[in-house]
């Protein structure tokens, strides 16, 4: 089982993504991207989704035609773990 | 533009759909569908997005795992048409 960050460390990953904040709350990472369009917002969900399913790791997220808004956590350590940076970056990346 | 339907005519287009319910306060119509897995959730979502940009009419929807969550509504005519009766048999079709 991955092991949920250390404060530190999820601030400092924090500070390498583009845009994301940490929901004290509800211990989760969140983004809200916006795209041209549905078609556009569907192309970056379609590769996400190949990315999380082969990451066996996956989103929760939700879609309004050109909106994506996405939050992430790992449930088994109730928390952020490497796995939820790494789907952070490659979001950033392929958005 | 297509027009908003009757209180009469939304009730049994409801009927005729399988677990569908109407919200007045946000005048939407919502289904709760569940999966076996990420790979079913997404084959729907994935089957649902391209009929949705085909009819040019897209849905308001959250996934998270094997569950995904349906807000269907006309923004144009504020409330439910005959469009998201169409999407909703489709989703009913294709789930």
């Amino acid at each position: 089982m991955v092991s949920l960050l250390s404060n530190d460390d999820r601030q400092d990953a924090l500070t390498k993504l583009d845009g994301w904040s940490y929901n004290d709350s509800d211990k989760t990472i969140s983004k809200e991207f916006e795209f041209k369009d549905f078609i556009d917002a569907w192309g970056f969900m379609s590769k996400v989704a190949i990315k999380a399913e082969k990451l066996d790791h996956h989103p929760d997220w939700s879609n309004g035609y050109n909106k994506v808004s996405v939050n992430l956590t790992t449930h088994d350590a109730s928390g952020i773990t490497e796995n939820d940076i790494k789907l952070a970056k490659f979001m950033d990346k392929v958005a």
